[in-house]
Order: C-alpha cells, then structure tokens, then sequence
C-alpha cells in the first residue's frame, strides 16, 4: 500500500485491490448465471437479481476477509453474501447462486480476467519503453562510447548499439507475453472435481455460454490443478522484469559519478537525499533493480506451488493467490519506471567520446592486434600488444606514442595505419548495421502487431 | 489486506500496516532527537516540539506513499512533514529535525523495531505450538500407528514419537530464531555515508543514548550495506516455516479421507466446500504448507539482494522493503495455524492401530527378517522374507500365516516365535524412550527460557 | 555423476559431459574457420589444420580446467591449446585461430548447440510421456474413481479425466518448449564488445555463413548481456518440470498404503529397501518430485542472473555455466521418469472404485444436494445434507439410509431418486466426453507436429 | 567438474567426490559394526571382515550408480556390494552387514560427515579472508576515498572504515556457521521407521557407541524428516556467501576502469580476454558475484525440500542429495576467492583521494549544510546548499567558489569556514573509530575461538 506508488502502476494496482478482487469473482457469478440462464438451467429471473446483487461496493471486505479466513477461500463467503442478498430482492433467485460451480471456478476466472487486463496495461507499457529504446537507438545510433565488458573497458560501441539491445529485449519480452497469455486466457469450470456433473449433460454448453460472455476462450477441460498455463505466463513476466533489470544496470552503471554519461530524467524533489543536498540519485533504476531481484524467487514460487494434489491442491493452490499478484504488480512498476527512464533519459555524448580515451587507447588494442595479426600470427600480436598496453597504462602514455617506439611492431605497421587503426571512429565494425537491422525490425513488429517471437 | 486473515497473524500484521511503519520512523525520530539533546548536540526545546508531532495518526499516508515515489524513500517525504509539523510548533526547533541523520538510518532502525517487536510474538506463538506438540507426544507416547516410508507403510511407530519429532522441531527453530534475532537488534546510526561525520565528534555518544532510548544494541559500526545480520535472521524464520510445512504436510496426510488417523479441529465454517456440502477442508494444512511454498522464494530474494554497493544500494535494499514484512507476516501466520491445529488435533487412535492391520503384517516384515537373520545372515533372510510377504499381499493373507507354510522359516523360528515377531506392539523399539527423552529436553529448554539451541 | 543415473537421462548427460562440452565448443571454431574461409576472410588452408586439431578427446581436460580457473572462462586455454595445435601442423594457420571472436561467442554458441540437442531428447520424451498419457486416458475413460479436493475425497471422477489432464499439460509443455527454443537457436558472434569490429566490413557475411555452418539462426544484433532468448528456454524446461511433479505427485498418493489405486512399473530391485523386505518405494515419483524441488531455485538463478553489466557480465553470466545444464538434466531426468512411470502404471481398477464407497455415499453428497436445492434452494439443501452426511459418517451408515429417515428430504425426493443420484457411475458428468475433447486435441497436435500451443 | 576449479575450493571438492561419498558412507557401516560389537550386538569378528572390506576405491562407481538408480538410493547397492564383499572374507560375517540401520542412516550420516569437514575448511578460509580483511581495514584505517550511495559519491569516508566493513560480515558469517554446525553434528541413527526396532532394547546403547566412533553427537531422536539442522546450517552458509558476495559487488566497482581505485591481484594469465590484449578482468570478482547469485536458488530448494512426509520422504530428501554438495562446493569456493583477493588487494591511495575531487567539492555539500543548518535551519540550508551544489556541477566550478558569492551563505560563515568545511580530511567522523572498534572485535573474536556472534 503504502509503497505502491514506489513499486507498482496505478492502473496495475487498482486492478488487483480488494475490492476489484471482488468485483471480478462478482463478475464470473454473473457471467455463470447468465450463461446457466442462456441455456436454460436456471430461470432468467435468477439472473436480474444476480445482477443487481453484484456490486462489490456493497460487500463488507473485513467480513469477507474474516470468513475466508475460516473457509479456507474468499468464494465461500462470497457466494453466502451474494446469496442472502439476491435472497433479499428475490428469494427464489436465491438458490440458483453459485450453481453448479465450485469456489475455484470462480476465484481462478477471476484471478484469469484480472490478469488478462493487467497483462494488456504491461505489454501497452512495454511497447512505449521499447518505442523510447528505439528513439534513443536511432537518435545515437554513432555516437560513440566505450563498451565494456566485466566493468573493464572493451573495443568502443555506439550508444545506440546499447539502446538497440535495450529495445529487442523488450520488443522479445513483449512478444513473449502475448503468447503466454494465450493459453492462460480460458475459462475455469468444472464444479467439485471438475466433471460439471452437477449440470448433468448441460456442462459443456454453459461452458461454451459462460467463455462468450468473458471472452475467454474454452480449455479442453478444467484444469484446477494443472497450473502450467497460469506459470507459462508468470515466467514470461519475469523473463521480461529480468530484462528490464538489464536495462536498469546499465544505466545505473552509466549514472555513476564517475562515469557520468546517463542520467535519469530529472524531476522535483526526485531522487534527492534527507541529508545530502547535492545528491540526484536514480530512483528509477532501484526500483528496476529491486524488481529483478524480487520476481525471481516470485517465479520460483509459482513454479514450486505446480505439484498440485489430484483433482484440487493442498497449499499450492493457496501459495498462488497472493504471490501471482505481486508478480505482476512488480512487473507493471519495472515497466512504468522503464519507460519513464528511457523517455527521458539524459544523454552526455561528449562525456562519452572523452571516456574512451581515459584509457590512452588502450581499449582499442585489439584493432592494432589484428592488423599485427595479419603479418605474425595472432597469438604473437596479442602477446607484444599486451606489453605494449600495460606499458601505456604504467607510464600514462597514449599507446599509440608507445606502439610507434616498437620495432617489432613498426617493421609491419606504419605510424598512420597504428594510428588510424587506434581511432575509435574507425573501429564500431557493425554497429550502426545491427541498429538499423534491429530498428528495422522493431518497426515490422509494430506493424505486425507484435504477434510473433523470434 | 483481504488475505490478511487467512495467510497472516492480525498481532504481527498490525505491526506491519503503513501507519505502524510510519510509527516505528517517528520513534526512531524522536529517539536521535532525545538523544542529541543528552549529549547536546540539540537543544532540548526542539525534543519536545519533535516528540509533539511524532504521532503517526496526523500524518497523510497517502501523500508519503506520492512522495515516496519520487524520492525513492519514504524517509525523505516523511522528514518533510515532520519539519513542517514541528515548524508549526515552534519555528526554531524544525532546524533539528533528523540531524545528522540519513534515510537509511531511520528505515533500518525503524525496520529492527519492527522485527524484533514481531519476533517476539512468532516467537510466544512457536512456543504454544511446541507445547502443543509436547502434551500430543506425552498423550500418545505409546499409541501404535503405521509407520510411513516413501508414503508407504514400514514398520509401526507411535504417534507420540511423530509428535515428539515436531516438537523437537519447532524448539530448536526457536531457539534459532531467538539466537538470530541477538545480531539483528542493533541500532543502524551512520549519516550519509556511515561516518557519522556530521556530528562532528559526538556521534559515538549519539548513538549510544539512541541505543538506550530504543534498547537496542550499538554494532561495532553502522552496516547500511551489510545485511547479513538481517538475512540471517530471515533465514532462522524461513527455516521455522519449512519446519512448520512438515507438521502440516504429515497432519494433511493423516487427514486424508482414505488414512482418518487425524484432523484438524473443527469449527463453524470451517473448511467448507462451497458446493459439496460433507466437505472439511483441512484449512490450517493448506494455510502453513503455502507458506512453506512462499517463505524459500523470499529467503532468496533476501538473500540475492545482499551484495549491496558501497556504502548504500541501488537495488538490493529497496528489494528488502516489501519482501521482509511479506516473509515475516506469513511465518507468523503459519505458526497460529501450527500451534491453533496442534492445539485441538483430533486423534482417532483406534484407526491408526487398525490400519497397520492392512498390510496383512506385512509390514512387520523386517522384525521377522531380523530374527531370521540371526541363523542365515540378513542378506538371505531379506530375499526369504521379502518373497513372503509378496504372497502375503497378493493372495490377500496374513504374513503370519504365509510363514508359517515355509519350510526354510519354520526350520529356524516357531509359529509362536513368528507371530511374536509380527505383533506390531512388540515392534516399537525405542519409540516411547525417545518421546520421554524428548520430552525431558523440551521441559528443561521451558526452564532456562530456550535460549540454546542444540 | 554417481547420481546422473538416478536424477539424469543418459542421452542428455552424455551431451553435457566435459568433453562434449569441449567438443562443442571446437565445432564452434571450426565454423567460425570455415565461415571467415568461405568469405575470404582467412585462407582455406588455416581451415583444415584448425578441422585436424579439433578432437575434443585430445585435450587434456584437467588442463583446461586449471587454466580456466585462471583465466576465466574456458575459452581462453582452449584456444590457446587449439592455436599451439594448430601451430604444429602448419605454424602460419595458428595465426588464424578464433580470428575476430571473442570468448563469449565460442560460450555461448557452443550452449546453445548443446541445448538444441538436449532440447530434442527432452521433446521427444515428453512426446512418449504423452502418448502413454493419452493411452491411460483412453483405456481407463470410463474407469471410476474418487475425485480427491484438499486430499479428502470428492465427487467422482475417471481415471482417464485424470491421465487426460496429465496428458494435456505435458502437450502444452512440450508445445512451449518447441516456442522457446527458435529464440534461443541463434548464433552468438560479436568479437570483443558486440560490433564485429576485428571483421572490418566482412561481419555480417561471417555471421551469415557461420549460421549455415551450424544450422543456427542470425539474430539481429549480438546478444552477450541480453539472456532472455536464454532465459525464456529455461522457463519453458521449468514449467514443464512442475508440470510432472504435478503428475508424479499424483501417483505417489495413489500408490500410498492406503490407496492402493495405481503403482509403478515393477522391475527387478526397483525401490527396494535396504532393511524392509516389503517395501517397492515409488523411485519414479520421488525422481520427478526432487526435481520438481530443484528446478524453481536453478530458474530463480537464470532469472536473477538477467540484470548484466553492459557488453559482458560480471558474474551473472559465469552464474550460468553449471546452473544451465544442472536445469537442462534434471528435467530430462524427469522425463524419462515420467514416460517410464506412465508407459508401465499399473492401475487398479476394483480398488478405485472400491474406494469411492469408504464414504458411505457422503461423497455423492453434492449430487443429491442440487437435485434437492431444485425444490428449496442451494443454500438450505446444502444445510440440509450436509447434517446428513455428518450422521453418516459419524454413525458408519450408508448416505442413503440415513437420507431415507429424513422428512425434508423425502418430501421431495424418492427413494429411488436419492438412490439414482447416490451412484457414482451417473455423477461424472462430462468426464467422458472431456476426455474424448482431450485425445481429439492431442492426435491434432501430432499430426501437426505439435508446433503450436494452446 | 572442469568447472570445479573455476568455481569450487580443490579441498572442498575432494571432499564431495564420488569416492569420497562412498568412503563416507563406508566410514559409517563401519562405525555401526564397531558400534554393534562393542555392545555385543554383532560379534567382533564381523567387524574385521567389514573392515577390511570398506576401502572405497574397491568399488565400481559405475555400477553403484546404475544398481542406485534403480534402488532409489545408493546405500541399496553399495550394502548390496560390501555385503559380498564381506561374504568372499567371512560368510558368516556378511550377515551382519548394515544390522538394524535403513539407507537413510547410512545416507544421512555420511552427509554430516563431509559437511563437518567441509565446514571447517570452509570456516579456516573465512577465517583467512577476514584476517585480510582486517589487515586492509588497518592499514587503510585513513586513507580517504569517496563515500558512494546509490552509486553517486557521497560524504567521504575511509577504504579502512570500508574493509572494517568486509571484516565484520565475515567474522559474523563465520560464527554464525560454527554456530549452526552444533545441531547438524549429529548422528542418524533409527532404523526402518526411526524407532530403531530391529535393535531391541539395545539401539540407544549403539547409537552412543556409534556417536563415539564418529565423533557426532547424539540426537534426542532420528531426525530423518525432520530437516530443520541441515537446513539451518545450509542458510548459514548461504547468508556467508552473500556477504561475499557484497565484497566482490564492491572490488569490482571500485576496479572499474574508471574508478581504478582498486584491483584483483595480478597473476600470470589471469583475467586475460581471448581477443583484448589489455584486458585484466576481475576473475575473483566475477566466480564470488556468480555465487551470491546461485546460492539462493540453492538455499531456497533446501528449505522447499523441507516439508517431508512422514518418516522418511517422497522427493523433498532427494532432492539434498546434489543441491548440498553444490551449494558448500560454491560456498567455499566463493571463500577461496574473496581470501585471494582480500590477502592481494591492490589499493591506489591516490586515485582514491583524487576522486573526492571530481565532484568539485560538492559531495561535501553535506558539510557545509550542516553548518548553515546551525544558523538557518536544516531545511532552508539543504535547499540553499544544494541550489550551490547544482550550479557548481553545471557551471564545473568549485563548490567554495560559488558559496563566496552567496550573500546569504557569507552572512553566516567566512570563506575559511566554508573551506574549512569542504575539506574532506575535516569530513569523516568516526570512520577511524569505526575501525579501531571493529579491529578490537576482530581480535577478541580472534582469540575466543569465534564462537560467539554479536
């Protein structure tokens, strides 16, 4: 609650408030009813008054809450709420609540609508976090930096290289969901062990009713406690927080003050300090951070919780229904922060070019060694290059003054070609290909929709 | 919140709701205000004007939590309010708010009250349920029942030795708790970076009259970014709660419809089945063994969040914030179920003595292969044996009367000697000696207050 | 290794063996050789020294090993063994060696060849696992049996509604994996920091023809720090493995004791005991279960590995190396197990429906139940014969005896009609009919390959 | 295996070789004969022939684990293998193989066995990597270097106050372990269904001798699923490895190649980049950083294993069998590489203090707040300073300069005031306290063996 706004969406975390809990598995009452009354188990009378009773504004959630802690689930109160209140306009309506159906019927209908539309608001945010990328990608598709490679300085990229990165991720993790969401949309029904036998031979067609009216699609058979579509699509959301934590290291990485090459979006009273007043710190990336952190053993949770005893489960079942929520509640607040980061984040292209040569172009040794390479083999460049690196960085020279002083080197190399071979500009190889490659595709999935993985 | 009751201890999760977070801040507040005036670092006028606006009831949650979202800590916003509160009081005083102080020393202080207070009720509550577990044992120290190996029947065991096994359980994790707890209670007091600098050289005499303000320990120096006294507290807890699934995974499988040997009390409205009206759920089960499927995601997530950066982390703590209450709360609801179920657990003694019957005695086997064993060695007794009491099983007769018709048994044992070996009470070992030295152990850790753990 | 038999699939832990690692790993640099030979970027004849030096069984492995502890990564004296190899049969082809790579590529691509193949194995068991799955489903659809909620017993069900759902989740989790796998089937080719710039202007055709060498896919842009394609995959292996411990924890409860309804395939010393003449442990389910255990905390492991540090990681990618194939092997292990535990289940028919009867008919209780709440409402029938249901149990009466006696029932149903509604064989509803949806769907997915998911 | 160099400890390994695993079991059928005849349960000739016969290298691995996975555990086949063994020296004798005990005896106390040893070379490592710690924290005690929260540079403190740090945590971690080493000491010991029935009356009298033979304490009872003492010992050593974790977190950041403050111990061939010359990677950084991230994935599985049926396990037990080992092989090589770096540290003084600088001051803003703060207030001095503290970043101007021409800082303090205070030298407090402090500690701990934790 009261680290919501810090952690998670607003529009994520209205959809999974109590009283929207309620409101769903209201929702799924109605929706059966409705169907029961389309095919003509129960009368259409029941269905008005069902209706009129499904207003979970209406409920006593400390009510509920205490009885379900008693019953074992929410759906036990609920259906005796519903039940003395559809009893209060219609007493007859009454005894066709809840019929025919069984608690986890409708708590995991519920649990499937509520992820249905949160899982839509992740992937809208996920999109604008990967059209940012993009924009970043394209607008630095040249503009040097150095790469890095176990936090040590590697051959130089561009920063758009980085942000393309970025954005394939996110377009991948996004495709991802979509098709995880898939199996995990369908309907729950299948009464006390998951045969419909209370509807004798109408099961299948309150079914097929009750999937029309949630727009859901009809599984082949209930699946209580097969709960392999429900972690198909856990595990896709925490594929994508762990790549938006991807995303939040490397900019934190490149906020720091030392390197100084990203920053944040600045806002009032963001990231400030209760004791520092200098102190601009990336809210944004710890939110990031801390989210990739979290869902991991969220995810292991779920995958934990599968072992699920016969035809309903003792514990598993139970572990799902507060853990799924934070999952994606996390996940939606990761997406929300890295979205608003990428739109907004400051870029310090000089800052950028300049770190590459606080290494005196040592970073760029490996271009000098191939070209060695060609004329002694490589493993002799490698060796006479890293002597000649070592003795830059000792003496805080520029390589290139300490190469040109080598006869082992000078005998195959010129000055102008170990200095054209030490500038950066000369040495991004494919860089800028893969960003166009990469914008190139991003843009067809947004044609298409996005509909396909790779 | 609406599974606050099933999952939770409404004790420990009042101790967690935002405004008692808030409450634990202004405490920690107020206390390096005292403090400072002791030692004089502040005037004591503005210890009253503090103490005055300290009251967490005044304060507008939601707007903290808004605040919190942008600072990227609930300490920055709340310092805010709590200046103006003050200022309000006595303009001079608002100057001293927090002094010295950073974020992170009110967090962490205020997250070590929380613990240590929530601590001390899963700790009475784990108490209860090993006395519980203790009155079980001594009850039926000697009341037969199948032992269960793989899930299948072995030799006989009493049902006072099982209960003694989760009584030995649940006292050592309480005295690990307990040992754990001692690291964790420490006063978290360092400034911006851990220095206490802006005290000057007062800080050591701050900090310890904050420590006796809030009767915590004074670590050696502060450990903003070394959680390990944390994490190991929550590992004592994580380890209370699997211990805890194992009483409920046994108590769920005793109640099962086939085995009845047990079940959990009774209660209106108990486990009921919202469509299937002779349905009682064993609710307390399902509750403690969810939690044992929650708690290890979170220890991990606690865990992975330890290798903090420097001298405060982007990430790793503010993972801490929410996972910590969540793990806390759900072992404390896990051990009310525990003591609540071990409590009142329904024991039907007859059921147990007559399903060891079901083997036909077969699974008496081992005592008869261990006499055998004396006069052919145990590898051959074990092939004899175990050929008899496959026939025992598939022609549906006793092990007894099958042995007897075997030449190569009755040469080395008598019928008398047989059925002797096969009467399950003459087959209990150590059984009753082990529950009376167990609970000897119990008693003396009641007496010295638990303090060791073996 | 001792216990690779026991957790593992043989065929799978050949595949990750060390020297098949290291096999793996040479295949990639005689790509690469052949690759940069086809598009001129080295001579052919460097192409066949690098092709003679590439027998993985030549390596000294505790060499590698040694020099990786020092350097590492494997690569590094791989190909520094690989170049000196090389250099003997032709010392100017040495020069050639790993030209213009970087250490991840050889890493990475080499695992992700390992995993295409054990991806295979694991497919196709899974595939045999289904098929015994749907065989079960379709001798024993009409085969009657509790239906257990909570552990305690419910409405009946079919054992073939049983096998049905094991069936459908091994499908969808099979159908998963063949999805997860086309992201994760691409080439790694990225030199130093991701540009390809050691290849000038000849990157791409490279990558193109290392692609075809090895059967791969190019993906857009490397890919070293961005682990979701991996990621993904081990979501779908995870999945799957919750999936059978779904499947094996059901047989473990039907093989208890007590049960009795199902057990595992017999075979010659095959969970034996090492004192219990009798015991026949189920060895297949406690695999599957192990694994089941164990493969949510290696995913976690993948999924906290994902935030990595700009172009290489600093341990989130090394946290891989072993956590992978642990994951890719204990799910194998499990398939195996599970095909073999489905392909042989012994099932007993007479006790299943034996079983149903321990009752008394109070598991019937919901089929009277709604036939009654058609004359007076759900609410009060529920009420009515649930008291009902109470008396038969605690009076070890039959349902219908004690229905008879009871005025507000008989009111309004007859003898005859409470007897109709107390027989199983007509309260399974759509159990036949959802098996049948169930095969129907599973020989499509055959026949089309089974390359979509639901 | 070819990784275990990489990322294991060689002593450590060893010790959870194949072999070593079957001399460990072996040790203990040994130690139970011993123990048998000592109390004259067995006769004394037996044991020679057991003896005799308990050489692990005798054993054919291959076939221990093929018959294993079959039997379901190893003690089936290796009992089945020393009782030949036996029979070939003394037919007689090899009836007396494995008296009384069941494989979980067996299994279980061999596993005490190699984690009592492994435990203590891990505990002598930590003890090492603590001593360098403590050398570090003492010889830096004032060598200053920027405090860093959130990644950006804060106050400054001292590269002692930061060892100090590393010290405490590894010095807990250590006692913390010893501590939980007590309780998992202890012997298995319970036969068939833990109340040792084969043995008569004369179980607990071999159960002490068995304690002696091995050195172990004895239990109040089996504790065969209860899991508790090994899952407690198993979190101890997974809170040590976060904590190294956190110290790899920080050398790897401070060896940035922009930061330089810090770096690995150099070594012929290590950290070298299979294609940059230059390249010194951070080898120790990376294995430790790769374990904090696995190990919690490992520790979670321990305690999800946790909830175990009955008196022996379906799953959860096997499921220790590879995850321990793996995890104390992590543990300590985590160990090996935090000593090796700590004990070779390179510190640059200079780059440290130069660092401060680069802020211009302005992470000193603190300072010079606090003393504003005495005339103004907190409040209206943290948003005067931190307006100074923007300018100064933006215009890259010292902070003292632009606070000379603030009237309303001037009003209050003279420019040898501000200077005064924007002196890092004047600005880290008790930093030097700090780590006398926790030096004194170290050394108490030091000579009192460790064994208490604060």
């Amino acid at each position: 609650m009261i680290f919501d706004a810090l952690f998670g969406d607003p529009a994520v975390d209205v959809l999974f408030s109590d009283v929207s809990l309620i409101a769903a598995m209201l929702r799924v009452e109605v929706a059966l009813a409705r169907a029961e009354a389309a095919v003509g188990v129960i009368p259409e009378r029941a269905v008005d008054a069902i209706e009129q009773s499904a207003d979970a504004r209406r409920y006593d959630l400390a009510a509920l809450a205490a009885e379900a802690a008693n019953a074992g689930n929410l759906a036990i109160p609920l259906v005796r709420h519903l039940t003395e209140c559809v009893a209060s306009i219609d007493a007859d309506s009454a005894r066709y609540v809840h019929w025919g159906a069984t608690s986890q019927d409708i708590i995991d209908t519920a649990m499937v609508l509520q992820l249905r539309d949160a899982t839509a608001i992740v992937l809208a945010t996920l999109e604008r976090a990967g059209d940012a990328a993009a924009a970043l990608a394209e607008r630095h598709a040249s503009t040097l930096m150095p790469g890095r490679t176990w936090l040590q300085h590697a051959t130089p990229i561009t920063f758009g290289l980085k942000a393309a990165g970025w954005m394939s991720m996110l377009d991948r993790s996004r495709a991802h969901i979509q098709h995880a969401l898939l199996p995990a949309s369908v309907l729950q029904l299948g009464g006390a062990s998951g045969t419909l036998a209370a509807f004798g031979d109408r099961g299948s067609d309150v079914a097929r009713a009750m999937c029309s009216e949630l727009s859901l699609e009809l599984p082949e058979m209930p699946w209580h406690a097969s709960r392999d579509r429900i972690a198909t699509l856990v595990c896709a959301l925490g594929v994508a927080t762990g790549a938006m934590g991807k995303i939040a290291r490397d900019i934190s990485l490149l906020a720091q003050t030392e390197v100084g090459e990203a920053s944040e979006p600045e806002g009032e009273g963001r990231g400030g300090s209760s004791t520092m007043p200098h102190k601009r710190n990336p809210v944004g990336s710890a939110v990031v951070l801390a989210a990739s952190v979290r869902v991991p053993g969220l995810v292991a949770t779920v995958l934990a919780a599968m072992p699920q005893e016969h035809e309903r489960a003792l514990g598993g079942w139970q572990a799902e229904w507060e853990t799924i929520p934070a999952l994606v509640r996390i996940t939606a607040g990761a997406a929300r922060r890295t979205a608003e980061m990428l739109g907004g984040l400051e870029i310090d292209a000089e800052r950028m070019r300049a770190n590459i040569e606080i290494m005196h172009g040592v970073s760029m040794a490996e271009s000098v060694s191939m070209e060695l390479a060609e004329h002694i083999g490589k493993f002799d460049a490698h060796r006479i290059i890293g002597a000649a690196a070592k003795r830059a960085i000792d003496e805080q020279r520029a390589l290139a003054a300490v190469l040109v002083e080598m006869p082992e080197v000078t005998k195959h190399l010129s000055r102008a070609a170990i200095e054209r071979r030490l500038s950066a500009e000369q040495y991004i190889g494919a860089a800028e290909q893969f960003v166009r490659d990469a914008l190139r595709d991003h843009a067809r999935n947004e044609r298409a929709g996005a509909h396909e993985s790779r």
